[in-house]
């Protein structure tokens, strides 16, 4: 799928049909992520890949009991690195793990599966249960499947209120 | 260009051919901003779009002086809307922003153009020279342009190191 296309398209997916993704597409997915650019090719991310369906269950109810995340085949935790660490760059870290997860979204999309970003949890639990250092942080959890439903497109502010010309302000023409 | 081929085969483009992006293309790439998923739908994004050949030379000054920025086509200044603001979620406000920027980053050179996400700019001069509000954060500046180079893919970290299955540091076999 297109570029233009998977991004006009694409929806967050909250409710799948049961089923594996292949090890093919996955690692399709995965590969996206690591591919991803980041400040001084830090690579600041890390990610812990759910795909034991008794584990996926216990991290929808650490997600504020979202039960829906229960049917995903995989769930991807985001992790963003040690803030502290000497290899990283402060005030990248997080921002960083967005775009690697975003990848995997519109790499996931194209490939005909569903996602959805979850920042809704417990962090402390998603630790405890995922056995992830304590230093790091937990950007999102994010839940891969079959779409099972076609969400409407969600509204947008238009151009002209997120886009100025020039100035902050001024009106863009295009 | 197909979402996996434009993630594999992007790079950052820091050198660029004179000429302009025709306002169809710009606006295809402005749009995938526009449609970028966010935090409760709160697109806490905001974009100033240059494209005067003396403000970009200007901005190239501001971003400790990387010339190589004064060749771009557009420069993008993304900003995210005020901490303080009650639309936005503050968590989100800043990694929402790498978001939309990204899907730019992306349909930008699924169109042929090319990019860098620049980071090292004095925010202070860069408010200034723009008219941003100061209870607004500019998150990056974006050259987008037509590429007089092409990069060698920057190394990434193997699967096995940033990837853990099931519990972190568990081995992921794909």
């Amino acid at each position: 799928m297109e570029v233009i296309e998977a991004i006009q398209t694409r929806r967050s997916i909250r409710k799948y049909k049961k089923g594996m993704i292949p090890d093919e597409d996955l690692k399709k997915i995965l590969t996206a992520a690591q591919l991803a650019p980041s400040a001084g090719n830090k690579q600041p991310w890390r990610f812990v890949v759910v795909r034991e369906p008794e584990k996926i269950n216990e991290l929808a109810k650490i997600a504020n009991n979202q039960m829906w995340i229960a049917d995903a085949s995989v769930v991807i935790a985001a992790l963003a690195m040690d803030k502290g660490s000497p290899e990283i760059y402060p005030k990248w870290v997080e921002r960083d793990v967005m775009i690697a997860v975003e990848h995997m979204v519109l790499a996931a999309w194209s490939l005909g599966y569903g996602s959805c970003w979850v920042g809704a949890f417990s962090e402390e639990k998603v630790k405890e249960f995922l056995g992830i250092p304590e230093n790091m942080t937990v950007i999102v959890l994010l839940p891969i499947g079959i779409p099972d439903h076609k969400p409407e497109a969600r509204p947008r502010k238009p151009l002209s209120e997120i886009f100025s010309s020039e100035k902050y302000g001024q009106t863009l023409k295009i």
